[in-house]
């Protein structure tokens, strides 16, 4: 073990070791390394994986360190929630090259990505600074009340413990190591131990090292972080039935995701997994609309398809409306727009594979409408467009499935009826995007009705991709979408995925949390005897 | 099947049929006979078992209710819950004879059960119309933003869809047909369908009748409410199965639970269960409360240990202390008041069979103290109470079991030290209670910092016994206290476990739910670009 150095690191310096609680320690097995998608080379340094003891040592360091970072300040967690948001903008290109080498995603968009990322951290730090998050309830003691006295009861949140994250491929900063289930953990009060996606094991060294020197810079507990490398899926079965981790986050696929809530649930001690998983984001241009620009929403959809080779989690993989002339004048747009389309590096070699398999299935079932630009470029995503009718569509397991990349599927309807029936029977969605003009009124308030019970965000007249971070934000939905529909992974209301409410009854005052002293030193929102209050 | 009657019936009009969604539908198979424990007698009427199809009709109705229910507005659902109140209220003596009866509970504690859970309906009904329950969030659109404008986003929550709630034997109305779960999952916007217990069948057809009376005279749909009898596990399995159904409350046994919590993770859509199950409560008596009262307090500790034959979910089940004269007056004290009960009659028979079982499973692990008085009356509990050392008690699996009834085992420990050890290597429980005098300031101050990892609700000076229902009330706590710790099945809290959120994206002004809408029309609370406003 070496202890952590304190000056960021450049790509050339990265010594693909674990980290964890602080030290850095070389990894046994199999040796993971990224790839560079748009050549197939693959990228120095080697990875070691994370085996049993690595896993031992991280889960005990979080466990022991859980006792002290969960008694830290909210302001001093939100200190050290925004040193870790500089240290991400101080790696600068070196953070930028890496992750753009690994991905193949272009530089625009990590150096987006990256703002993203910080951004998000300095969002849970305001939310740890208004202390809304401490859900503070009082009930005031009632000595005279008849036929028995009430107890004076305080209610506050506090963190479940360790929890594991697992990084994302398609965000390899905003969903992976210091994403935005890391951040809400942290912010939560919970110690956090990062398994890296493969994809961008060098990526995810640089994070964690920003991550690292914030915990030493701040006076955290060393143990409040750390980050191990492993492929397959037995470091993070090994991570997830961990007795000492209290809860997971998770983004990638539905077998993935599946895989691991079955393995919490096993637990002696079932613990909460939050995986966002599979979405085909449905997109429903009504009547009006496609009569008064058909065209024109044709090819803002393709836009959105195409954007980052299709893999985003909002992808819009699905569009349903009503047969007509303004459907074919959409359908001859996109169909138009994707060929054209010049094909792009997708993330990794797997996926490419992957999303060629699931295009070539809908071939058949559905229709071609059209094909991007061929080439001999590795690792390609060469856009797909299909069609099919509403029957066929709810008859069809394959075509109701996620194809993770720019594929979509256009459902002709018979009329607003069948429109609706449709989006009845679809599966849990993140998003699901409706398209009018003021004569669909009436039709988008039914439809409207309708998706609110499949989808966890309802757009107007806009593009599932690109999700807002702020505090209205709901990345989630109802299964497959998520594994709990019950909250979000994207925006403030993140953090309450790794609180629990406990109740302190006639609690000596002295002895009291600031959230629900005597006086509200901290100044929050409180609900006293059932209305808000600050006082 | 008969039109439901508008008039109280008297326990002899009982007909012991289902309800389903407003009609009456006479049950098939065995029969459930309600029997009087402190006889063994059965009880009139026979109560048919809920089928298949029954179970069918019942889901569809809840799922065709779902969305003209969830549509009534809060005020309106408030009136519902109140007339609910009413008719529980109304039906006076009615309902009192009969729940008395069924459960062996006395009329004083019956009767104040009644108004606990009207109670509990009422404060549910104020909720709704404080409407925080919305979650309301509003980020308005910044379209000069750079480098992308921000979009309009709000975001409020919504009901999961018809609920299953299973109705729990020692708490025959406030846990049961018209208990905290079908009040707050109604609340919510959620239709209900209700597996009535064995135990009170009776009781559970008059409480349903009140709220299908309830559900015609408030003109809510029929489907809103159903009531189902039926004895063993596949009528509950078939429930919570049904792909209608998106989430469960239940209040009873860790094995019932568990079940249920396995057969809802095994649905091709897993949805969350509710399940309260096990506690043992442990009691904390430091120091100096020992030496100065260490006599009152065994009194009082015997007193809240008998309580209602000891059969409440947070029954003091353990007492963990420094050994040495203090404990030694407390236990003396304990002991003669163990010696000097009276036995009680238990709920059922199945019960008190448990219970027996369970007390001389613990004699032989653990060294008997005092049992109480001896009886011939059939299902009676003689409490007991046992001791043993901490590191007996660590090491046996026995000993760490929930009793159910009026039995308690002292832990001696040789400091406080091995106190803090046994508190931390304990299962999740509901309450943990410390007794304190001033000189145990610092010691109660550790072992609290411990203990709110373990239990939903942290008492001092006090007794679990009595769960106040207030908006700072947590009845929950870490598995296997509840299946899902991050809520509480009593308190106002208890509505957002049948609730998710939904962000919307630029919906038109005129589309928009009011809790989110322009001008804030129901003038409730709701976080504006993070910040709480009424405005």
């Amino acid at each position: 073990m070496t202890p952590p150095t304190a000056t960021a690191p450049t790509t050339d310096s990265l010594t693909g070791e674990l980290i964890i609680a602080g030290s850095f320690v070389a990894g046994t097995g199999t040796q993971i390394r990224a790839i560079d998608p748009s050549t197939g080379d693959e990228i120095d340094p080697p990875f070691g994986h994370g085996g049993d003891a690595d896993v031992d040592a991280a889960c005990a360091a979080a466990a022991d360190a859980f006792d002290e970072y969960r008694s830290t300040t909210s302001e001093h967690r939100a200190t050290f929630l925004e040193a870790i948001a500089s240290n991400l903008e101080d790696l600068g290109d070196t953070l930028i090259q890496r992750a753009v080498r690994e991905s193949g995603l272009p530089v625009g968009r990590i150096t987006g990505e990256v703002g993203r990322t910080s951004g998000q951290l300095r969002l849970f730090a305001s939310v740890l600074r208004d202390g809304g998050w401490n859900g503070a309830r009082i009930d005031p003691a009632q000595p005279d009340r008849a036929p028995l006295p009430r107890a004076d009861i305080r209610q506050r949140k506090i963190p479940l413990g360790p929890v594991v994250v697992f990084g994302a491929s398609n965000f390899p900063l905003a969903f992976s190591v210091a994403g935005g289930d890391t951040a809400s953990a942290l912010a939560a009060g919970c110690p956090v131990i990062v398994k890296a996606h493969d994809a961008h094991p060098g990526t995810s060294e640089l994070v964690g090292r920003a991550i690292t020197d914030a915990v030493a810079a701040t006076g955290m507990p060393a143990g409040t972080f750390s980050l191990l490398f492993g492929s397959g899926r037995g470091l993070g079965t090994a991570l997830v039935t961990d007795p000492r981790i209290k809860a997971v986050g998770f983004t990638g696929s539905r077998s993935g995701g599946t895989a691991l809530v079955a393995a919490a649930a096993s637990r002696p001690e079932p613990i909460p997994v939050y995986a966002e998983m599979s979405s085909i984001n449905p997109v429903f241009p009504l009547d009006a609309a496609l009569r008064t620009r058909g065209e024109e929403l044709g090819k803002a959809f393709v836009a959105s398809l195409t954007l980052g080779s299709g893999q985003f989690c909002t992808n819009p993989g699905l569009v349903i409306a009503v047969d007509g002339p303004g459907l074919d004048a959409f359908t001859a747009a996109a169909r138009d727009a994707v060929s054209e389309s010049t094909p792009t590096t997708m993330l990794t070699p797997n996926i490419a594979t992957s999303y060629a398999d699931g295009v070539a299935a809908l071939d058949g079932p559905a229709t071609v409408v059209a094909r991007g630009g061929d080439t001999q470029a590795p690792n390609a995503c060469s856009a797909a467009l299909f069609t099919t009718d509403a029957e066929s569509f709810l008859a069809s397991e394959v075509l109701q499935q996620e194809v993770f990349g720019s594929s979509s599927l256009i459902v002709r309807c018979t009329d607003t009826d069948q429109v609706r029936s449709v989006a009845a029977h679809l599966e849990g969605q993140l998003t699901a995007t409706i398209h009018t003009d003021d004569a669909d009124h009436d039709e988008a308030a039914r439809l409207l009705h309708v998706l609110e019970l499949r989808a966890g965000r309802i757009l107007f007249n806009g593009w599932p991709t690109g999700v807002e971070v702020g505090h209205a934000m709901v990345h989630g939905g109802p299964f497959p979408a998520t594994s709990d529909s019950r909250t979000t992974s994207v925006g403030s209301l993140a953090i309450e995925r790794f609180l629990r409410p406990v109740a302190y009854q006639d609690v000596p005052s002295a002895l009291l949390p600031s959230a629900i002293a005597d006086g509200n030193p901290d100044h929050i929102w409180r609900r006293v005897d059932g209305t808000l209050s600050q006082s």
